[in-house]
């Protein structure tokens, strides 16, 4: 039984989105090692037959099919980052709140067994939902499951609204901070340092670049309502062959994110400028994200959920989406300064806040 | 045999210096190889009874004992750098000029090869002479076998003058510079790159580091005569920790070239005034050596080879004797740009003209 091997954990899908927590974190899926998973929340969701699951690569895809007018994209990754010395999870109670600890909780198993719990509990949603549950969020991103999703499965891609689990602490946290990477490289020419006349030193000729940053007033902007805060600033600095000798070469990796007012290509126009007269090369850059809150749909989620919109500093997948002309926000129980962390841990109130607050939305019963 | 294996190579120190340092060359002694020319060098001085021999490692010492009122240090290294398919040595004719051309003709086997000629043959000199050949001087300072020497037999390391044998194309080069190394490092706060405003960018503090570097002026100092030319330059830099990580530390190495008027000590002191309130750590130094052209000894030596008086830049072992007390200069066969270069080669006039001044003015019969 090649499909379904002996050893697939069983998960409850009707169990208290506390408890479904804890059952999927305990099933230890760093990046790279997600199928015993995958498996687990295939076999899991074949025994409701009211969602239309399909499975591409370890991304699992479930979809109810009711006819509504509209759809709503609820999407997860199922991976972690490497442990720590923390799982299996445990139970524990800091200044009266209850926690569950350990690799996951946060970033992003909560979210992902809320959204596993409604997937099976809501046979008639007042929209229809595409649930996605993807792989390799946490590592490079041309293996992440919802990219290769957007490109494999374009059909499976449609709808008028996203939510992404991310943690959220449930707040919702609109469209996401553009980013990207350039380096500036100067040149001189090499000499033994003893007669360093006969040189060109190219790490004091990168002198009034590190000015330029240093000097740099990083900007807030306002988009659709929400301000969004940037950031430009050397990430690395590297230059120098010997103690001896004078370098002929220094770059300087420069990482800017930039509110999603503008474009990657707008965003570099301007690094450019700032740095005129340098050889700038870019090495990296995705576009932000709008938050699209101004979209009716998503006004009625934010005021369903009644949570704060915030936005959202890091880049997230709420990208694909928006890039797709889908409006997406991330909305999550969890702490992100704890998305992580050693001592990663998820207040179990949030954990049903948020179930609370998407079940309500999702089954129509709210605004 | 241990001492005088089957295998040590002839040498005829009473061929001409030029077929000599052919002979010398062809046998590789890359830093850390140099017993098979070590034990040649010993095996062949054997037959001269006027010297007393020594050795100490792969370091010679022969001394003549002719109880003259005055005593010169003669020096050579007798390791090279590594090769690069520039061994065995051939001649070569270049605009009507004809070279040696392999790894050592320079840098410094054509000096040794003079030095070995004449120890040979000078059986009654002038002044009496201590000659030094010794090993590891392209490598770790610890393992110099110059400094060593000086530190196990002080009893050899007497003179009123040296003579090291390092290329000047047959000038008298005096003294030589001081250099010392610092790293200045800023430090500052981790933060993810997304929220750069809880973090603080300690490459952007590194920022006037650079400017104080690219706005220094180096000084040219005479000293006994010699105008030695300084230099201040980062020849090193590096901060950075991921590519969306502020960075919490930044560190510039910087080496500071200094004229021999003052000590390691006090240029010290200036480069923590010109980078007051940064963190400066002292790595490396090393005093210069003041060049001893004042010395009479000196004079009649410059008199004698008639060649122009230079200031050295870069540090050599004259240093070692310069800090017992013992005036000390370079003077050898071969362009020092030539030094290390794949294209090593030497003029055969260089080596037989600096063989015919050193001659004149030790058996006595110049000035």
């Amino acid at each position: 039984m090649p499909d379904q091997p002996l050893d697939v954990p069983l998960l409850d899908l009707s169990a208290g989105s506390v408890d479904l927590t804890q059952a999927i974190c305990d099933i230890e899926s760093v990046s790279g090692n997600e199928k015993t998973l995958a498996d687990a929340i295939e076999l899991a969701l074949a025994s409701y037959p009211h969602l239309d699951v399909t499975r591409d690569g370890n991304t699992i895809v479930a979809r109810t099919m009711q006819g509504r007018s509209r759809r709503v994209i609820v999407a997860g990754h199922i991976d972690t980052v490497p442990l720590n010395d923390n799982l299996p999870t445990r139970f524990e109670t800091i200044d009266g709140r209850d926690y569950l600890w350990g690799r996951g909780t946060v970033d992003m198993k909560s979210g992902v067994a809320v959204q596993l719990k409604l997937a099976a509990e809501l046979t008639a949603p007042a929209h229809d939902v595409t649930w996605m549950w993807y792989d390799n969020e946490e590592v490079a991103s041309d293996i992440n499951g919802l990219k290769l999703l957007a490109e494999r499965r374009p059909d499976l891609f449609v709808g008028d609204f996203a939510i992404l689990g991310e943690p959220t602490r449930g707040d919702i946290e609109g469209g996401c901070n553009g980013t990207l990477r350039v380096d500036i490289t100067t040149t001189g020419l090499r000499a033994h340092s003893a007669r360093s006349w006969v040189g060109d030193n190219a790490i004091h000729k990168a002198a009034p670049i590190l000015d330029i940053l240093a000097a740099y007033e990083p900007r807030s902007i306002e988009v659709d309502g929400l301000v969004y805060r940037e950031g430009l600033n050397a990430v690395g600095i590297s230059g120098g062959i010997a103690g001896n000798v004078i370098p002929d070469e220094c770059t300087v990796q420069v990482n800017y994110r930039f509110a999603p007012s503008r474009s990657a290509a707008e965003a570099e126009a301007e690094v450019r400028e700032l740095f005129a007269g340098f050889e700038v090369t870019l090495t990296d850059a995705a576009d932000g994200a709008r938050p699209g809150l101004d979209a009716p749909i998503a006004q009625e989620f934010l005021a369903a959920v009644g949570g704060r919109a915030l936005p959202k500093y890091g880049w997230t997948d709420v990208a694909r989406f928006s890039a797709r002309g889908i409006p997406a926000v991330n909305f999550g129980p969890g702490d992100p300064l704890k998305a992580h962390a050693d001592d990663e841990r998820v207040a179990l109130d949030e954990i049903t806040g948020c179930e609370a607050a998407l079940r309500s939305w999702l089954s129509g019963s709210s605004g």
